[in-house]
């Protein structure tokens, strides 16, 4: 019972593959694929830990020769010098332009195999296998990889479209609670941009705050649906010239966040979550949406137990600099997704910093 | 009296301008482009202070906010470090996606100002403004940018198409001899894969060792022929799925050199010429072409002032180990490209390692 929901692109499409227990048929998922003989697996040493054994069975039992490395776990670690390690690693083992990685772990490890599949040799295949919620409906799909610079997220990067994305909802069971709820960041994220039915499924279960006190249909629902958003807007937009900037929904004041506490104090989903409580509120100061449809997000942010309140001690002009050497800011503006109702929102670069100001100061 | 010579792409096409006195035009060729504000023109000491004003007072009169970071000259400071470096400069004058790199220089610049363009931000404007002869006839046409790894040339990059190449013949009359020569190994390069007539007006030519001593017509053929060859086959194969391997005609061992000297002792075009002796000799130990082919070739080769000899001291089996990591490398076996006649070329990954060895053994 996999669900495969593609990703229609002009250069080159492929399939998103939902199905538990997938992860032990990850070398037969990837034999239809031309891909040469050469797999480097990438992964971070808790997950290699967990699931790389059974990848790697897998992988051979399909008849690819595999090696894997290992990269640092977290934000901090995702820096050009983390790529240095894995092109020596990529040579030792004489990738050819043939050859594949594959990125076993959450966004940090797909967003780093990914750039270096995307700049090794002018390009090699990839192929995610995600193992967090985060990573799974968001960081895997769409292309995007990319490292940190010491002053900004994902500030070098590349558009590097995976071949494949393998999603075993099993791994799961494995995941830390803080970062399922991480992942239920953007999964409401979607509700709130694109998908109104998920939105109110959403709002219909009891709790969002624990993998083992979901229904598993819903986990399905979750997974399905989110994948498909995801897919929906990168197909008609791959690399970001318009509709796609509806998914930073959240991430400008979020990147701040991240950025200010040095990437590790929040987890992206958490940054996310909070930066969407801010917008919802410049939403309401901006009349393009209302005070009870904001508290409805934020109900939902608070039942899958996530922050809406900014990290105690952050310096509110700090985060106001900072947004100026986000990614996103445009002729010096900075650009803002807001939202007008439930599963719709608007871009715009008309927010007044005073506004801004305003609602980060009663966070 | 310009000549343009359209590169066409599926994703973006592009012009070759080449017109005399074009370096004092670069801002009016850029306008038309729909290109933000900011540039960031990238160059060498030695190019910048010859042809750097030149440059940013064109950019300023049409009216673009231009920044300059000067890279160390020379392949080997080819490195990521370098391209760190100019990552930097680009945060520090907040360019943005809609910002444009210009590369003034040769091939290095253009590699790394090309490979960092497509990097930052995941992919800013980019525009060659090849100042060597080799930059303009070769390097600066058809998207392939990159950095060395310690253990291998351009192993490490990105294809990133330029949204202009604009070449001034009158920034050649700075260029050292040396250099010159360099060029125009590429230039007899065409000849041999894909121009038989060009061919025919290099031999025609008394002198090829000299820019003061070759006619501007024949200058000018070169440059437009040679243009028009690569960007024929970048056209037809953008991402070097089959045809445009046979622009490494000569690069195979020409690498292996170039790695061996450590980037320093050779040039890449006279380790372009070793390698077209080499190729042509391969070529007629394989009943490819014959003797008197090879000939006409090493004249020129000879007429050009390069080197048709192995570097002393050169070990060899050293070579034929360097092969091996060459990025050209399919499933470990070697591939070259061989010359059938004057002008056209074969692709063969079927040369016994004797008949390397046999032939690096006599030069």
């Amino acid at each position: 019972m996999a669900s495969v929901i593609k990703v229609n692109l002009p250069q080159q499409s492929y399939d998103i593959a939902i199905a538990p227990g997938s992860l032990e048929q990850l070398g037969e998922f990837m034999t239809n694929l031309h891909l040469g003989k050469k797999v480097l697996l990438v992964s971070n040493p808790t997950v290699f830990q967990l699931y790389g054994e059974t990848a790697i069975a897998s992988l051979k039992a399909a008849s690819f020769e595999v090696a894997s490395h290992i990269l640092s776990d977290g934000e901090h670690y995702k820096t050009l010098a983390s790529i240095e390690n894995l092109y020596n690693t990529a040579l030792e083992n004489r990738l050819e332009r043939s050859a594949t990685m594959v990125a076993l772990g959450g966004g940090v490890i797909g967003d780093m195999t990914g750039f270096a599949a995307a700049t090794w040799l002018r390009g090699i295949n990839f192929i995610q296998v995600p193992t967090t919620l985060l990573a799974m409906v968001d960081a895997a799909i769409g292309g995007k990889t990319g490292v940190n610079h010491p002053q900004g997220k994902n500030l070098i990067g590349a558009f590097h479209q995976p071949r494949l994305v393998l999603i075993d909802p099993d791994v799961l069971k494995t995941l830390p609670i803080r970062e399922f709820r991480a992942g239920m960041a953007e999964v409401i994220k979607y509700g709130v941009i694109w998908d109104a039915q998920l939105f109110a499924e959403l709002e219909a279960s009891q709790r969002l705050d624990e993998m083992g006190h979901i229904h598993s249909e819903l986990i399905d629902t979750i997974l399905t649906r989110s994948c498909q958003a995801k897919a929906d807007v990168v197909s008609k937009d791959e690399k970001e010239a318009g509709l796609r900037a509806i998914l930073n929904y959240g991430h400008t004041i979020g990147h701040a966040v991240e950025s200010l506490t040095g990437y590790r104090q929040v987890l992206h989903g958490e940054a996310v979550a909070i930066g969407m409580v801010a917008a919802g509120q410049i939403a309401v100061e901006l009349g393009m949406w209302t005070q009870q449809q904001t508290q409805r997000q934020d109900v939902l942010i608070e039942k899958a137990g996530l922050p809406t309140k900014l990290p105690a001690g952050l310096d509110i002009e700090a985060i106001i600099e900072a947004l100026q050497i986000d990614k996103k800011v445009k002729a010096g503006k900075v650009r803002f997704v807001l939202p007008t109702q439930i599963g719709a929102v608007t871009v715009t670069d008309q927010v007044p910093a005073d506004i801004i100001r305003q609602v980060l100061v009663r966070m």
